[in-house]
């Protein structure tokens, strides 16, 4: 395979992966980026790339070169070398480290969700969450936590949003992840016989006496405003995590996420 | 009392405002700045200011004139209003809300923390954390989940750099807050009679297998090695926060440090 070598930030192909920073263009394309060595080398994993730029000026390991050789004597795919100017223009990150694929974007329909048998499957639904490091970051949270699959209702950020995949930390390629509405997701629920727990502070049930045993799915809100009516008019539980009376107005989302999942496998353990 | 309003970003009041965004002049000075509705009302609370800079043009809510209206009827603290370019030049945000307060900082030695009688002390050791974002996070977590103090060893940001005091939402004016040495905090707790424990890959006790009915420290160690070597001989025991294998390498330290701090206070209430 021949490797080109594009120099000018004027380059089509530059201004190609630029546009892919915005949701528009990478809806109409159908692909995203991903950028970093342990982002970029879990999405070949998952899905494969279509395409692969580097530019070994900023490469921060031996592993990056390592990684550069293997996809070059692989031959499956296309590598082209950019310059340091033409790399920063493309790259989404400060202190980048000189790795960006493009892959194609794959079905998030709940369909496509495999729970399993021999346990109790644990779902985290994630409903308007607004930040995408916060997405991403509750995405984490649950690949590392061991939740079975991450559901986003009322999306507001896609998933193949560059900081989602950054702040997931490569948990975008990890988990099994699903985009749908409140409604597709309520009847995938009791399809599956899934009880749905939100957390709230009016709630009367501490969370740790709940019985998590059945398939569970935990549910949480926006980080303003948390749950809204959509889902509390329909959830089986509510429970509250039981705080201090310090200052702070509420839990960070992806901490009260984290205690929920937390607490669904402790119980199940005991 | 006169109210200034400056128009110039050249001004010196103006310039030596933008000078406490760093640490050095922070500590040169003593002071520091409370940036936003929340963490300034939060900030007199605690310790009062010692000037407020504003800019009615930037206020997000009927909330804003409020405060100011309040402020200048109690004649305590000097008001000085800033045009939107001079305020601009100070503010540390993205769309700030024309509000910044300047305080003193308080004494944060291990010598202030009060320790509840009625109850098992609960503390949160944070060391060698590099990024503010998450020292702020952690604080915010602290206080969330009912921790009496919160104490910083081998501090790398300080904890009145505004990064810090944003993302703890407040809770750095609402924590016990101390800043220390290893030594000293091992020196402290013994006398204090407090146990620590630590979170470890490798450790062989479930966190929720631990005993934490005797006064307790939970300490997290750096976002990227974890706990250190002056930490992890010390400790009295290890636990792991038990994952899955999922592909993300590790937890977020703010997420781990919840669990740990739910599970105390889990634990207790049993």
């Amino acid at each position: 395979m021949t490797e080109e070598f594009i120099q000018s930030r004027q380059n089509p192909r530059v201004k190609n992966l630029i546009k892919l920073q915005e949701r528009s263009a990478r809806k109409k394309l159908g692909l995203f980026v991903a950028e970093g060595l342990r982002e970029l080398s879990r999405c070949i994993e998952k899905i494969g790339a279509e395409e692969i730029y580097f530019c070994p000026e900023f490469f921060k390991s031996p592993e990056h070169s390592k990684f550069i050789e293997n996809i070059r004597q692989q031959k499956q795919i296309p590598l082209c070398r950019l310059s340091e100017g033409a790399f920063e223009k493309i790259s989404n990150r400060q202190g980048c480290d000189g790795l960006i694929g493009i892959a194609k974007q794959w079905d998030c329909s709940l369909a496509n969700i495999k729970l399993p048998t021999e346990k109790a499957p644990l779902i985290l639904i994630v409903d308007s969450i607004e930040k995408s490091g916060n997405l991403g970051a509750l995405i984490r949270t649950a690949d590392s936590l061991g939740a079975d699959a991450v559901i986003v209702t009322n999306a507001v950020c896609d998933i193949f949003n560059p900081s989602v995949i950054r702040a997931s930390q490569g948990g975008v390629f990890s988990s099994q992840i699903a985009v749908a509405s409140v409604d597709e997701c309520v009847s995938w629920l009791k399809e599956h016989n899934i009880k749905t727990f939100g957390a709230h502070l009016k709630a009367t049930k501490n969370l740790w006496d709940a019985d998590f045993s059945e398939p569970t799915a935990i549910v949480m809100g926006s980080e303003k405003d948390g749950l809204g009516d959509d889902w509390n008019n329909i959830l089986d539980e509510l429970v509250i995590i039981p705080m201090s009376d310090g200052l702070s107005d509420s839990m960070n989302v992806n901490v009260a996420a984290a205690i929920c999942l937390y607490e669904v496998r402790r119980s199940r353990c005991k």
